[in-house]
């Protein structure tokens, strides 16, 4: 979805004394109980193909992508709820949705606490609400300070081969970092890395440098880059979207320590610096503007 | 949608300690902190038709709905979130839905606090999570026992006229009966008198038996019976549904007080009683089953 509009819908929302954190971040945080809401609509076409993907790969997608969105906040998730517009004659998708969705639910100790379910002549939507809590500060997009650093978890680029499906969202990393370490802002990886880094320093009123070099592309941007060779695996790994790794904005201290230390399973790595001019650049002395590639199909 | 099949994905659901109540009711309730949670999903084709309904009237119909449902729960709303997915090509639609929901999200002091926005090939979709909390009980729908009386607000039939657009929902009412008077059990009414009173007494475990003279038929449900002579006002409003009126299951003395005092700008009507004996009867000495009748497109 073009920014822009989503943008000049969102000025349209008043704001209201319920909201600590209103639209705009990965999720919302309501007053005063701190409850974290974020909602994703998947559809037919958009975000999956019926025609190739199964629909339990489409279920587990649906609830992984708001889990994705939690752990951008440092969230614990409670309770989804899925709206489901189900292709008449195609019924039966429902049940193998919850084949994919449930196992992640156990695995992340989310309840199905209900929804609502309908039967129509159009292709299948999917649209899951989750709600969680915070056990400390909410982590925002809008805390970064120039010096800080940007780190990122994982890999990116490819997701296309099969992880934007697969993932694992970040919530244990994000949960761990938040109470172990200092993180001033983050984001989850949806759209693309530069993009998501750009809003990113957006968000928090500076710019970010990505030092290219050090960006840590996957094997499967490697190989998409190998198969079609339009994009190397660095554009690949800047541009794909749908990594939903985690991008941090961490004070040089606590960043440094946090890269020897590597407390997670998922490699932790420095790919920039967060600075005072606005916008996306690249390099480490001398800074030149690096083009945001990535989609912009989600709010 | 048909209630069987809702029933065996319910059923799959796992009990899970998130949940004070869990799916099946017309909200959900969170453990710890009470937060009431109902999600409906509107589409083109089922519950609006694009061609000849005003966005404005859908995007407030879909927030209304969410809103009746939390009345059915005596909870008062805090925040809604908005998925949507828009034709490509009348992307537009998405200021009109807010035109339409705005005024009502301000008249009940509800957030609209995020949600999603996505264009696609396809059809209209509007999904609204809707987040309260009770000031006092839940009100469930199991709580209904054998004796109490069936109360209900306003009146039922053709509401497809009008009134399925532009009901108030009864937040208020419920609200203030909740704090005012006891209540064993409540549901809102949007798929039919008939449906979504047998619904109520199933779940307490009972049955109920209407008074068919009594039940108020509107002026709509007359007008419909008059124009296309197929349905009497009476069928018309036990099985038109969408009317969006709560039906409130009272113990004999505090409803005899109620009605004697009616409190509320809408008319409170006793309509029936409920039995020990399961499912849906007509009469009020001698007892017959009445047919239950009504859309059951809904979960």
């Amino acid at each position: 979805m073009e920014i822009e509009f989503i943008r000049a819908l969102r000025k349209r929302l008043p704001e209201s004394p319920h909201l600590a954190v209103g639209p705009g971040d990965d999720a919302a945080v309501l007053q005063p109980d701190g409850s974290v809401v974020t909602c994703d609509l998947l559809c037919d076409g958009t975000h999956f193909s019926l025609a190739t993907d199964s629909p339990a790969r489409i279920g587990r997608k649906a609830l992984a992508v708001n889990l994705s969105d939690l752990a951008a906040m440092a969230a614990q998730p409670i309770a989804a709820f899925l709206a489901v517009a189900l292709p008449r004659k195609k019924t039966a998708i429902a049940e193998q949705l919850l084949d994919g969705m449930l196992p992640l639910a156990e695995q992340f100790d989310v309840a199905l606490a209900g929804g609502d379910t309908n039967v129509w002549d159009g292709p299948l939507v999917v649209s899951i609400t989750l709600i969680g809590r915070c056990p400390g500060k909410p982590l925002l997009r809008s805390g970064a300070k120039p010096g800080d650093h940007l780190l990122v978890t994982g890999s990116f680029g490819g997701s296309r081969l099969g992880k934007h499906f697969d993932f694992i969202p970040r919530i244990e990393e994000a949960l761990y970092l938040q109470n172990h370490h200092t993180l001033h802002a983050g984001i989850d990886c949806s759209d693309g890395l530069s993009l998501d880094a750009a809003r990113l320093a957006e968000e928090s009123g500076c710019g970010v440098a990505l030092d290219l070099a050090s960006v840590p592309t996957s094997t499967a941007a490697t190989r998409m880059a190998a198969e079609d060779n339009t994009r190397s695996p660095l554009e690949r790994a800047l541009g794909d979207g749908e990594d939903f790794e985690l991008l941090l904005a961490v004070p040089p201290i606590a960043a440094t320590a946090l890269i020897a230390a590597q407390p997670l399973a998922a490699r932790v790595t420095k790919i920039g610096t967060f600075i005072e001019t606005p916008g996306l650049w690249q390099g480490t002395d001398e800074l030149c503007p690096l083009p945001v590639t990535g989609f912009e199909h989600q709010a």
